[in-house]
């Protein structure tokens, strides 16, 4: 259901030409059909952010927003005056397609940077969509797969509590990810009634520990753009906790999904690091492991190589996370093979078999905070496809 | 040659039966004969630095040393007290058997972390060794094969002056190679006649600009060390300037052929920035550039992808390195593929048949700061190495 499952949105996902795979479908459209139009938004800090990026920020900063229009096949980045050109005739055609004043529209576009959009293709998406927006469970699934890049799947969440209203969502991204900055293009929708102010402090919170907390690749992307919605269709007013709670499940279970489906990936790798002096310290160690090339090889090769892990540890600065390497405990798949800083239970006891892999590094320290991150391992295949992607 | 083109040192490499594979030679000795025993070191920094790293630091730190042991097969990284009682033992008996006080004995390891070294092996090959001590070009080269792990071959450095004295030297090194660091395990010597002061200022200005500036895959050693020793033999002194200039070079030598050699590299990339208002900034840049692994597998698949270049130098922080994203120039081998942040002439026009990449990167700010970082591609065979390294 995705994007529809919370009521007071219609979507379609169509093929509008772009992407250059055969039948593949490159434009999606959500609309929300009210009573209330509430937008946040999430966007990437790159400073080479895309001509839609920039554009989007300003609507959402300018307040509401009553529909989004995605494209897949092409970034608009790096595209100059003419790439945000494309932008604006967009959010006019939709506009014109929709019945909704082009400013209350949103863009997102993913693909190759470097090359101008063809906005014929990019045109006749929209015009398609707009025909055929449904809350159907099939146009759900067209929205989530109209979004796709090197993803294989689509990904989606659909999430209730009893007081009655509902969240939905769904997401790309399997390369080009790395944390410090939102991800790459969700949408999550709500029929909660929610303020625009708690709407944004409820995506925020939610980023900073899903998408901000994953890494394929340490690659950070010009395009990220995470979106919540809210229609306030089921008439209930959110109490603030539940759903921060809500949006930040929304949103783990989104970027856990993108792990799950990391370019070329065979393992999941959840970091968790703990006992740390704070939590920043934590997510310095969880991330610097979490971006260890050789660490991801040896995991791909099914070796619980934990000299990988400390030797990556060990290039975190004192003054962002104390503790002493001769105390440090580093797990994997439950077996203690690094006890005090040195070998502990043979890493021949580690099964290897399962695609999740968990690595619990305890720092020791007398403080007790605690991070966690998740990547992938790198394989032949995540090789292959980036060195075929467009070449 | 290697360290025995320089006067006053003598060396061998042997096999003592450390590395599991079959032949290969895995200690070698290098002696200072005199009649100076000058010893300068820069170590890495990684906190979990191993047990030689910190002893033979002290050594340096506490004045002169007189021969080197390094051993191939093991790391002794991570390996507690047991493994710094181990490089004790070695310094012991190869004080014994080369009639040299053993605390003026440096001691460098270098293969898989986390495992304490068969002592019998490292004392099987110092034994012998100290036997077969010279000064022929046979005895340099087999010193520089011993120190190698997944080096393929053995990279080796000699330098001269019109004023009489000799640089020779020998590098290992080809994965777990990043820059904010000494490097892997490098001995170079001089016969020139200079005081600690000036050799250890020579060698931490060369290693700034040239294993600084490496990266073959982000991650830093344990075990990263350079030794700078001299024998005076020569009997010249060497002008401060004319010294520094040649340990430069030395070094840069020695560090690009590190990136020839890098663990399944197909493509040496020199990343230049240029046109940066700091040289700090401008290494940033470099750096971010150089750590994309979404860029390296574009330039294995011969594709001069400048998106990824500049999505790359997005991430580093205005507070870093000022510049207008609107501004920059990107050349791939002479072809101005990016001009003003956007396209330039087309990436077809870019010949990637040459095994050397030059990507010029030019901020355009008002002032004319510039750094040089090199890389390697990142290949199927990288992955492979990796995954299969001692699992």
């Amino acid at each position: 259901m995705s994007v529809v499952y919370a009521k007071g949105f219609s979507t379609a996902g169509v093929r509008g030409g772009i992407s250059s795979v055969e039948g593949k479908k490159d434009v999606a459209v959500v609309v929300n059909n009210g009573p209330i139009f509430v937008a946040a938004g999430v966007f990437t800090t790159n400073r080479f952010a895309a001509a839609p990026v920039k554009y989007s920020r300003q609507i959402i900063a300018d307040g509401g927003a009553r529909a989004m229009v995605i494209n897949s096949g092409g970034a608009n980045a790096c595209t100059g005056v003419a790439g945000f050109e494309q932008v604006k005739a967009t959010a006019q055609f939709a506009g014109e397609k929709l019945g909704i004043q082009p400013d209350k529209i949103l863009v997102a576009s993913t693909g190759l940077i470097g090359e101008l959009l063809p906005l014929d293709a990019v045109f006749a998406g929209v015009e398609s969509a707009a025909k055929q927006l449904n809350n159907d469970e099939v146009s759900g699934k067209n929205a989530a797969e109209a979004i796709m890049t090197t993803d294989t799947k689509p990904k989606m969440v659909t999430l209730n509590v009893p007081s009655g209203y509902r969240v939905g969502g769904m997401v790309k991204g399997s390369g080009m990810i790395a944390p410090q900055l939102a991800t790459m293009i969700s949408v999550i929708t709500t029929d909660a009634v929610v303020d625009q102010e708690t709407a944004q402090e409820a995506l925020q919170k939610a980023t900073a520990k899903s998408f901000d907390c994953i890494d394929v690749d340490g690659c950070m992307s010009t395009n990220d753009t995470v979106v919540l919605l809210a229609s306030g269709a089921s008439g209930v007013e959110a109490r603030k906790d539940e759903f921060e709670e809500l949006i930040a499940k929304a949103c783990s279970q989104l970027a856990r999904q993108i792990i799950g489906d990391g370019e070329g990936s065979s393992h999941d790798i959840r970091i968790k690091v703990s006992g740390a002096q704070s939590y920043e310290g934590a997510l310095a160690c969880a991330r610097a492991v979490a971006s260890s090339n050789l660490l991801k090889c040896a995991i791909y090769g099914n070796d619980p190589n934990w000299g990988r892990v400390v030797s990556s540890l060990g290039t975190v600065p004192e003054s962002v996370a104390q503790f002493d390497p001769d105390n440090v405990v580093v797990d994997i798949n439950g077996v203690r093979v690094c006890e005090g800083g040195k070998p502990g239970q043979s890493r021949s006891l580690v099964s290897m078999t399962e695609r999740e892999v968990f690595i619990d590094i305890n720092l020791c320290t007398d403080s007790h905070e605690e991070a966690v991150v998740w990547t992938d391992d790198l394989t032949l295949d995540y090789v292959h496809i980036n060195a075929d992607y467009e070449s």
